[in-house]
Formats: structure tokens, sequence, C-alpha cells
């Protein structure tokens, strides 16, 4: 069971059309032979606005930058932050390659030919193995196709074919109203492994029809993706391609967003909507995850020290396969809190472990307390568990996403090339 | 085969007999039932010395801190740096328990009654579960056994009583000649899992019968350490009981070290010796390992951004699963490099992988090279691989060590406590 649980937000509503729930967004997905491949499984993708957007990013912080991170953050410095496509591939990163800008920078030209827009209104990302040379002819012998088949139900094709060993295609949409007006972002992502929350992760694309600046969608962008993708951990692994990157047409003709009120928090609500439904996609499907962990830490003294807790829980190895074997090893839980880089006061720590099935308090003022294992074992049964951690410094809540670790996270990674 | 393959050193010979390779050392281990157990491995042991010693301890950083970590620092703070035993114990962490200082306490009080010396005297360190009472029985009916069988040939059984998910035992020793006297360094240590390098790291006991005043041995283990144990990375957990503490009785009767200089370098390297082979013996012994990795990266800026650099490789969940599968990813190695917190070149960056089976160089001036993938194989099938990063910003150098993540990592971590 890879579907999430969605929590339900008044005056929000969840849509179906992923990157196409806004209006005048079309997309399409096919499979081109980067890699041979008996399946078929598409592999590139193009996300496509009727007119141009306004648009942000946020990119890997690894000093080792793959190609199309580079030419995407050159485009959107040379447009002043507007775009109008985002072309997308997976089995080939483009990363740590003598001529991956020049193929990379090709490949949006090939796009935005077909197009008839300018090289630079198309953004680039790509993803998989590290290190070999990116076929062009691929690209070249179905670039027409891929434009002719851009339709406003492509999504599906579109979120498959950024796949690499994800085994469930990531969306969410949400409609809301601003300004008279119902407005949609939405999204897809890709994710699985090499996943570390650092200022951006995996690959993302989300559209909205909503009007706003390029310098207030850059900043709804940043306020998001701390409190999401940057809180998700799958392996501790960043990845040199992490693009996450937003594109706004302005066609649901709200009143455009210009300074921070209450529109701009609507907006950014729906952003979060969107976004923290993907992270929780990307956590569930964790490369080898049968499990979805989310550990939520109350009280703390700051927002920093909440979380730097609760990313340290989801980022311990041994509470990871203590999960996978559905043992309440609470000591791995409180030895990880020990060793975060956070302020609280040991005294005061209570850990409850909850789920579908329950909910079992393990630990109180810092020690042990007794507790059914049948009731913990009820709880751990579940596919989705929670770390309540409770600190009594202040008042500071941060939550992080995680997975399991399991025997299959070993085997897709021991044998990932062939 | 987990044994290591050891340098030879010039001026040192390498010894048998472990903590008891010192002279006036006598060891002892037992099985005393802290959790009962059908094969009744050795859980308890006891390192004594004939007079008393000069004494040097490390503890982990870990905020939550084991009951035997506060009770050593306070008995090494109340002696000024002397002690004449040292108890351990497996099966127990003694750790996030409300009476746990009380019964680490208790125990050192029984040993001490029994050898007829201060309470102060006697360090305890302890591995195992965290979270479950200590049982004082065991230790209260054993206690008598343990000291009366007390012998110079008792630290094999004394290195077996601290082992927990270990495979093998891990002892070495060392002896050298100081103003004309043999002196010996020896020591034994337990690892597996819940290993992280950050100022001590498992628990280690080293004995020597070399002459030094406790500031200088203090400045030794500090040192060393920081070499050693400290590059060691399993999984990235830090224990709440990592220990490691040298005992030096003077028994070799060499011109007491005060201070710096040739005397205390030697001694030094003694030390290196003998620590460094631990580090790398619980590395191959890492829990749930095939393989001993060691990433040494040379031509550095500073020595601790050559560290990083080294200790982020190692790191990498994704790239311990590589080596497990034998699979020349060398992408994930520059990935790592790309976000280790340190200051290089990338354009710089050459890596090679080497072991007893060959040399391969697979990147250069950050990008791929072409290799046989064949060779690659031969390189990687060994059980001790070498990753070598060299850099081209300056002169430092670093050497880390870990090992490879595999499906019995998960399996033993899945279900500890049972």
């Amino acid at each position: 069971m890879k579907e999430i649980q969605k929590i339900e937000y008044p005056g929000f509503s969840y849509q179906d059309g992923g990157v196409c729930a806004a209006r005048g967004f079309r997309a399409n997905g096919l499979y081109s032979g980067i890699k041979k491949n008996p399946t078929k499984k598409p592999d590139l993708c193009l996300v496509v606005s009727d007119v141009p957007c306004r648009a942000a990013g946020v990119f890997t912080q690894n000093k080792v930058q793959a190609a199309p991170v580079t030419v995407s953050k050159q485009h959107l410095a040379q447009t002043g932050g507007t775009a109008q496509a985002f072309l997308l591939n997976s089995k080939n990163a483009n990363a740590c390659n003598a001529d991956g800008v020049e193929k990379s920078e090709e490949m949006c030209r090939l796009a935005a030919e077909r197009l008839g827009i300018l090289v630079q209104q198309v953004l680039i990302a790509q993803t998989g193995v590290i290190g070999q040379t990116m076929p062009i002819e691929p690209i070249v012998q179905n670039i027409d196709a891929l434009c002719e088949g851009l339709s406003e139900s492509g999504n599906e094709k579109a979120a498959t074919a950024i796949m690499t060993t994800d085994t469930v295609k990531k969306e969410a949409a949400v409609s809301f109203e601003l300004g008279g007006k119902i407005c949609h972002v939405g999204g897809m992502g890709k994710g699985s492994g090499m996943i570390c929350p650092n200022m951006a992760t995996t690959l993302n694309v989300i559209t909205t029809d909503c009007a706003i600046t390029t310098e207030m969608l850059q900043k709804a962008l940043r306020d998001v993706v701390k409190v999401t993708y940057n809180c998700l951990y799958i392996d501790g692994d960043q990845s040199t391609n992490d693009t996450c990157a937003v594109l706004a047409n302005g066609l649901a003709e709200n009143p455009e967003i210009v300074s921070e009120g209450v529109a701009f928090e609507t907006f950014e609500r729906a952003l979060y909507i969107v976004m923290s439904n993907l992270t929780k996609m990307l956590a569930k499907d964790g490369e080898g995850a049968t499990k979805l962990l989310e550990c939520t830490v109350t009280g703390g003294k700051t927002w920093e020290d909440a979380l730097a807790i609760a990313k340290s829980v989801i980022a311990s190895d041994l509470l990871k396969c203590a999960m996978f074997g559905e043992d309440a090893n609470w000591g791995r839980i409180l030895c990880a809190i020990g060793y975060a880089p956070a302020e609280f006061t040991l005294e005061h720590v209570a850990v409850t472990l909850a789920s579908s099935g329950g909910s079992v308090r393990v630990c109180e003022n810092g020690a042990g307390v007794p507790f059914s294992e049948d009731a913990a074992k009820r709880v751990l049964e579940a596919d989705e568990i929670q770390i309540q951690v409770t600190l009594a410094d202040s008042k500071a809540t941060a939550t992080a996403w995680g997975c399991d670790l399991t025997y299959e996270y070993v085997k897709i990674n021991g044998d990932y090339r062939t």
C-alpha cells in the first residue's frame, strides 16, 4: 500500500490532474530509449504552459552539480525568472560528464525550436545513473512526437516518465479560491533513493494558474520547501540533480499576488498541501520501504531544535531497521535524540508511538515506562507510523518524514547500474 | 574472513595477549546471566592491574549518556586520573534507567570490595539493550568467581565477554623500546552497530606498562582517538555508552613520560598501532558487514577537509550497498564527495578503487574515465577495499574506515531486542 492517507484542509479541495490540474498546462511522456529497456517505461517528458510563466526553482546544494542544474539555473537567471516549458528525463542523470552542459542545452534547444519559444524559456531536469554519457539521439528522434502528444490529460504519462526506482507515480493537486477566482496548484515528483533534505530534493515540478510575481513565487517556494522536502530523509545521500521548480501562468485571473498578506498565505497553504503530500509519497515509496515514518517533535526551544531532533530520529538506520522489524526499540529513539545537534532537557523527554493501530507511550521523563508489547506490535504493524516526541522546553514544533530500512533497499542499491 | 591485514611498523612488534600483554595486568570473563542465554557466552569481565594506574578516558558526546559513563567520569574526576580496575558487561547498556547510576556504582563497589581497593579506583562500561533495568543479582553471585579467576591469560575471556553482535573478538598489542626498557600497549574493543565517530566510540580498554603522567596519557588518548576511532563509521548512530579508557601502570620502568618529545611520540605511535588495528577490526566486523572499506583522501586543503570527504564517502548508504554488490558505481563516490562539508576543487578530483585484486582508476578531473568492468570486479571481489580520493588543493591527508551495508545489517537490527 503505497497510497498515503491524505489530510483534509478546509477551503482546499484535492483534484486529479497533477501538473495538468491548473489551467493552460499540457504534458506528455514517452519512451525514447535513453537506455534500452524491454518494458518501454516512459523516460522523457515535457510540461508546457500555453502562455509564458513566472518561474522559481530550488536546486541541490551538492558541490557536484549535474549539467541540467547548471543549465536551468542559467536560464532562470537569463530570463529574470520566467519559463514556459519544463523538459525532464529519467535513465541518465547527465552528471559528471565532460560534455554534460552542452547536451542539456541541446535538449532544451530541441524542445524550444519545436515549441516556437526561446531556449531560455525551457527548464530541464534529469535523473538516473551518474557519469554515463547522455545520448542525444533518442531526444532528436522523439521530440516531435513528444510535443505533438502534449495534452491536458498527459500528467500521468509525464509523472511516469520521471520514475526511476519509484514503484508508484507521485502526483497531487488542489483547488482553492482567491479574489473570487478558482485557482489550482498541482505537481509531480520522483524520489526513491539518494534523498536527503538540503534546500531541495529529488525532481519536482509544480504548476499553478495563480497570478503571482516571480519574487513572491520564489519566496513561497523557499518557505514551503523548508517544511516539506527539506524535512524528508530517505538515506542521507544528497543527489547531484535535485531540482524543484514551480511555473505560474496567471490564467486563473486572480488579482496578482505582489506582497505578503492573506492571498499570499492562501497560496502558500495550497503549495504546502501539494508539496507535503508529495513529500509523504516520496517517503512512503522510499527505496525498499514498507512503512512511512513521521516524527513530530513538540515543545522544542526553537523550530531548528525541534527539526534537528525530528530529523535525527528519522535518519537513524538502527531505528529504521527496528521499524521494519516492528520492534518497539524506543532506546534507539532516545539515543538519536541524544546526538541531534539541538538543545533540550533530557528529563523532560516523552515518546509515544502511534498509528491506525493505536498509541503506546514508551518513554517519559527521559526514561522507559512499562508498556504492553502486544499493544506496541499492533501500532507498529501499520504502514504509517507516527513517532511523537514531546519536549517541555518551549513551544516549537517540527515534523520530519522518512521510511524504514529493508532488505530491498540493500538489494536495489547493490546493483543499481545494471 | 574477519581477520584484518596488519601493517608492519619498524620498531614495533605485534604481540599476543590483548589487555594482558602489558606487565602486571590480569583479566577474566564469565557468563553471569545478565540476560538468560543458552549459549552461556561470557557477559561480564574485569581487567585489573597489580598496582594503581594513571588513567584517562574519552566518552560519548551523546546528550543521552548511560549510567556507566556518568559513573566512570565521576571516578576519574574524584581520583584526578587514576584507576586500578575496569569492570565491563554486555547484554544490558544500563542507559535511560531511573536507577542506572545507583546500579553502576553498586557494581563498582562489589568489585572494589572484593579487590580491596577504593570504589573510585574502578571504572565501568556497559553495552547492550537501552532502557532495560540492570539486574544486580548476576553480579553479586559471580563477583567472587570473576576475581578469583583473574589471570595473565584471561584477555580472551574478557574480550569475548564484551561482544554483542560482534562475530569475532577484537584484540591487539605491540611491544617497543623506551629508554632501554621493553614497553607494551595492548587493548580490546567491541563494536558492530550504533557506531559513529564523535570523540569516542564503542567500548575499548587499553592497557600499558609505560610510565607516563595522567596529563600526557590523556593527551595521547585524545590525539589518537581523533585519527582512529573517530574516523570509523558503521551506521551513523552514536551510542549512549561509548567509552574508551587507558590504564598505565608504569611497570616497564621506563623514564616517566612527562612532556612531549621523542618518548611521547613513540608511545603515541604504539597507541596508534593498537587503536588503528582495533578500528579496522571494528569496521570489518561492522554489523552484517562482508567488506572493510578504507577511504584515504590525499591532497586536501586541510586535514579537516580531507577527513570530512573521507567520512562522507564511507558514510554513504548508497556506496555501502554498491560495495556489497561489488558494483563500481563511482558516481556515488563523487556524489558523496560533493555533499561533504569541505572545500575542494571538483575539477581536480580523481578516484581509484584498489584491493588485493588490483587497482582501477574510475574518475579523473572530476569526471568519469573509461575502465574495464572486469578489472573493477576483480578489485571489488576482495574483502578489504581501498577508495583513494586524490585532490590537488594542498597536502593534507586523512583516512576513514567503514564497511558495506548488507541484508544482514537489516536483519540483525530488525529485531535486536529479542
